[in-house]
């Protein structure tokens, strides 16, 4: 299969990684949630993410589910896998398996605990020289479960040093300085432009584009709006882009909640026929009765707007 | 004046302290700022929040931009003062002067380093024994920047046992099931019920109301749309206040960006006629001209947005 | 084998985990190593601690190692194994392996995220809950890696709920006060009386004895020593226990360099004999020259003290 | 008064800021304490560090206190202060009132919430921009507090950067490795060679002599061996000086413990007859009876170690 590379764009859905009510992964609901993405259009598809609970698998599960969606999609988009792990030799195992499997690249979170840009960039020589030149490496960004902190200095230090490292998924809080830097300063130096796709749920989906996001990469549960605006925006209907976006604001922020956002997302995925159960591994959130009375409400309310002239997202 | 107590309720915006852009405080714009809030029909008003950039002024400073405000505002409404030192001697010294000078009540936030329950009920004691029975204390939640979380449990501890703590600004993220549990708990434990006013710029409001806040405490730079909000909320129209809040919730997002929302509310603030500079003490952050083009798209939209049937904000 | 319980005492090492320098698990070495401890007469041994570079292994060769090490002890001492996971599931497998092989218990360390009382309380549930109550459970203290902390209030709260908790590594640091607060608090409100191993390389082994401690369970790199000051401790002769202590603490205290420790002790067992390799699996701390040099000077001056009288350690 | 520059070597204590029990400043203890430090021999004196718990105080207190004692040392030593604050503004102030008082420099420790190494690169600019060229700055490195981790690279930058900077306060643990590297580093790249001063109570304190450092700034309490370490080892007497270190050790690590560390401190100046009160402002920690016997019991254990031949101090 084609490997990942610069060019690399549009949306790219983390997937959940959907469970039966008794704990196993949902290998019937694996497929069903691969033929929802889709046909929501998406460009790419993201494995074993955080929203993946990819910590909560062993090695063994991870690198069967892996094989099981790749093989579904059948080379119509390609499929990254995040293969973060507590050392090099068992990110190693899991890699090997997987671009065996298909994929097309791969994720890989710092771990907590590294602090200064040395760490960082040392820790990631560790990561590209262990994985080899012929896998492609998507750094992932997320301090507020890492506590690792990129700068766009230190991420074009590693885009000069590591050949292998193709995209940024940004997924810092703002971040959006942080992507007009490293677009600036790219270009300033005259480095390798590496795709950026952008993730906390799709937050500032907008402002992103317009500073220079090749697309998302998120498990936000409504990917069809995703793809659309990143569509409308292309086409040049930046207002149009907007207007869809912000009719589903108010669910991209009730999805943001940290520590909460993974089982809302799921019930969302279950309502829309994508999955069969949102059970989510433990530990992990639980929703309440309050917070689906939100859910229904939320969506009403999204249903009702969608009906407003402009809207219409053919979904 | 009066003291602040459990019936608190309302918007209590937290108020920028305004600079001149040579640094030192603008008097003049300190009285314009505080027109401002009042004209918004805000319930309250908060100074010296973090939003006030508290940790960038003298002690002198701090005391006699207290009183400037509590003297304009002329008992209208009630003033709270944050008071968060490293120090309970600092602490007493800055709330003997605001008090003195008729503040209703006084803000303390957790110093960063407090991990265990044990640990901040122990230095809440400290609080409430130094500053004595007859000082309203409102406990100010703010993990994103303490690192310090409290949970339901313990805040109810806390309530308990601590008879001047009379409020608490909640402004953990998500924070929605802790204010349920608060609201119940209290309720099965038959304990006196407080204050809850909601931060984080406002995001959840409409939920946040629905669970039992009682208003909210915020920075967010549009106070007399979170007044509207909550009193169409108070008057049974839901739908009329869920429709203005989405209208506002690009706004509202934007300025949440941890960090730059500062910079970002001054400089609405600013545009607004409410202070005369969005100047910010270092350090702090620096707006780009990305943010600004940003910032003149969203009120525009905003704008358009609110000729829509049944948004008028009538401000 | 018997399994773990609150009478558990004396020195358990935290054992390293021997790799080849090609990255392996080195087979003899883990039997050499496990001989080796055996002659330091310890009362117990840890496997997969953080000295054992756990994370780094995949759960096959996680449960390799531990059936092999437990094979090798043969009954002679109770043997506990570190499982803690990203999730209940593989938690779950591990735990099940491991105790099939013979293990005497497990050790859990709560994740890296958790904040609140409440938090860590539930997460305990959980995995009292998914182990059974057959599965004697360690709560594995370790903040400055997971950042959650423990207060002799919650420890007891859990001692009360959760019956199969049978023993506290405490490697809290300080510690001393939450040692003695966990003794007066469980005597005084008349709880089971669980045991308390402390960590941290043995710092402040001599106070922690004093207090309240039943041992250690450290990776020190001269567990004889350990066991020794224990053994001196229970005779009555506190002044010779520490006479012992005081004369490795320039060692102990070499070995506690966070990041470092690792390294370092792999290389002291190294020049021991009790492993054929030094070599760790990355990420981990290489040493450099002028460590070497170091550990050189301090061996060096350790064997000059010991010729002292009253510091004969017999091995 | 002179400036500190580059050469600043030998023992800079950190002092405490003496309280009387009712919690004002004890100005007669405050020129007690400052002739018992001129009597230890020691080269410099470092006031309103964290060990002075400068954070507790009030700016005209800091101020006082600083002037005070200034006054007391006359010229023997040089006097440096520490002036962190949350903002340019009082960090400025407070800088303007100490070095008019005589202060040969200030320490500046970088906020909490910084992490890219531009972060703090940026903010130490702010720092020697606000404070002028004229007042040498100290980087106050305290990781366990600030959670802000300075790389070897990051300090030479700065180095390079800002001529002001002239003196390291290394406090990061180990921090072994990092003042190697700041050594070879910095004379591989011909950039002019700054000041090391190591803190953590002494820890490690020959192996950072051994490695480059120029002396020590901590608050130990016996400054009197630190200073005679430092000579010994300057007259070529290693082992002398490890000898005599390793006496104190027990009592090192036992004053290390986090956040008991001032109360032990205190303590110890007490019977030292240094200061009147061991009172420490609150927050703060209180010792406890299992403290102070542990305390009898290490001087004790010293007292009859220092009868021993080599170690006599002198003092």
């Amino acid at each position: 299969m084609a490997r990942l590379d610069e060019q690399a764009h549009g949306v790219y859905p983390i997937s959940a990684t959907p469970f039966t009510d008794a704990g196993g992964i949902d290998w019937e609901s694996a497929d069903q949630l691969t033929d929802f993405y889709l046909t929501c259009g998406v460009h790419g598809l993201t494995l074993l993410g955080m929203m993946g609970e990819a910590q909560k698998l062993t090695l063994d599960e991870a690198a069967a589910f892996a094989a099981r969606v790749i093989r579904r999609v059948d080379a119509r988009v390609p499929v990254v896998v995040g293969v973060s792990a507590g050392g090099m030799a068992p990110m190693a195992e899991l890699t090997a398996r997987v671009m065996d499997a298909g994929a097309a690249g791969v994720l890989v979170a710092p771990p907590t605990g590294l602090r200064t840009d040395d760490q960082i960039f040392d820790y990631f020589r560790g990561v590209v020289e262990t994985l080899g030149p012929e896998v492609p490496v998507i750094y992932q960004d997320y301090p507020p479960t890492t506590s690792v902190f990129l700068s766009a200095t230190l991420f074009l230090r590693m885009v000069r040093a590591y050949g292998s490292m193709v995209m940024l998924k940004l997924e810092d809080c703002p971040g959006l300085d942080k992507l007009t830097r490293i677009r600036a300063d790219s270009a300033r130096d005259g480095l390798r432009r590496v795709s950026v796709l952008v993730g906390n749920g799709g937050l500032y989906f907008p402002q992103f584009l317009e500073r220079g996001a090749d697309g998302a990469m998120t498990g936000f549960a409504f990917p069809d709006m995703l793809v659309q605006v990143y569509e409308r925006f292309g086409a040049g209907d930046r207002e149009g882009a907007e207007d869809l976006f912000d009719a589903y604001l108010p669910l991209v922020i009730y999805e943001q909640q940290p520590g909460y956002g993974l089982a809302v997302r799921k019930e969302i995925l279950r309502r829309r026929g994508a999955i069969r159960s949102a059970a989510t591994r433990a530990p992990g959130p639980r929703l309440r009765p309050a917070d689906a009375v939100e859910i229904d409400r939320l969506i009403g309310r999204l249903e009702r707007r969608l009906g407003l002239p402009g809207l219409h997202t053919g979904s």
